[in-house]
């Protein structure tokens, strides 16, 4: 069951498509939904179901990011400080991402370098923009998760190094690995650091899903990923601060 | 012991100074040592102690290489099939690292590129620019190791998620840890890519050394930690490929 009731608002960047768009149908469609249900796309005006979607649900706001951009992250910020008020933002969500295809021999130091850009980088900023309003949730509550402050790193099972070998090996994408996994470390890093202010850390893999990114081969739907994904997100406490979770709850190696 | 007998040839990126520059003079020193040292420098003429130290030992040749320029790159690897011919490279060094200091308040966007850019990427283009050197020294040898065809990528243990936790957590450095833990999920990679090839890919902690990126601070001097590095690098075989592997030869969790 999906219950963000305690959860006043959720922010979810790269909500234009895919399992961001899946995320916030699927919180609003809630019977226990949150406040605020914040979703960031890039091109706003080209999210075409994401305004649809808004139009009807007055709890759904949409806004401008790209998450590449500290003028367009700090203007976002700004923006949100406005709708959550004095109870700050409870939860995260970074979840925008590329997958641009790098094999051994396709790779380039530029496919490289964007993918570092948005997938690994950017939560890192767009986390440290949004800080203030976590720390303004998170010095209301007691405990951790989403009914007080969290960050959630939308990462993969394919940011494992452990399970990058044998048949785990099979996809190969050198810049899509590396960003996912320096995300990983990104993650643990902030669950360091913010651990004393109640702010909870966590990287999350959503399973293999049939979306532009994960293509038609992949096993899972985007509402089963989704509303497993939600529900571990809802769930999760002072023991999952710093881990590598997937979307049925379980611990994956590094 | 340091044996080196069996390696015709060595190249060590990041050799005008710090551990780069001390694998040079251990091996220069060995009485096994490889027939070819080649030392890389982004500025040989600035590097004064490795210029001495290849006046007096005919078998180092240092040239000039920039590990972020593919132009750079593409020439020193002309250069290194000159010296090399037809036996082709037996063991890359991937050393040439940066660390620039980035805790949660002072990491900035650019710092974090610059040192993806320095530790995980360049490595990458480095090793594919050197891929026919070493495949040609592959294609005449057995088994792995350096007496055949390795890829030794430096790392670090700031690199290991698993181990940034509690203690492990007290160095901060986003942009460190993330760059060598992405080199861990590259040298991962190359691994399974080239292990058909009987290629042997390696990610190497040294240690924490006294050097100007260690700092007075740390427990090893350079020698200590280099004797020890490059007797496991010799000791390497098939049972190390794809592994994370410190200066005493143990494993470390990823």
């Amino acid at each position: 069951m999906i219950n963000y009731s305690k959860c006043h608002s959720v922010l979810i960047t790269g909500a234009g498509r895919g399992l961001g768009l899946q995320m916030v149908k699927q919180l609003a469609a809630a019977p226990e939904r949150p406040k605020n249900i914040i979703a960031t796309a890039r091109n706003p005006d080209d999210a075409v179901e994401l305004q649809k979607l808004a139009k009807s649900h007055q709890r759904i706001h949409v806004i401008s990011l790209d998450i590449t951009s500290d003028t367009s992250v700090d203007a976002a910020a700004q923006t949100v400080e406005f709708i959550v008020g004095a109870d700050g933002l409870n939860c995260l969500i970074n979840n925008a991402a590329v997958n641009i295809s790098s094999d051994l021999n396709t790779v380039t130091r530029d496919v490289m370098m964007k993918t570092f850009e948005s997938n690994t980088v950017a939560p890192l900023f767009v986390t440290k923009a949004f800080l203030p309003l976590l720390r303004g949730a998170a010095a209301q509550g007691s405990g951790m998760g989403i009914h007080r402050s969290a960050v959630i790193n939308v990462s993969s099972v394919l940011g494992s190094v452990q399970l990058n070998w044998g048949e785990g090996a099979s996809f190969k994408s050198y810049a899509y690995r590396a960003s996912k996994c320096a995300l990983n470390m990104v993650t643990r890093c902030l669950a360091t650091d913010l651990e004393e202010e109640g702010i909870l850390c966590v990287a999350l893999h959503p399973g293999w899903v049939r979306t532009d990114m994960g293509g038609p081969m992949a096993p899972l739907s985007p509402e089963e990923s989704i509303s497993s994904l939600l529900n571990v997100i809802s769930g999760l406490t002072k023991k999952d601060h710093g881990g590598y979770v997937d979307y049925t709850g379980s611990n994956l190696l590094w």
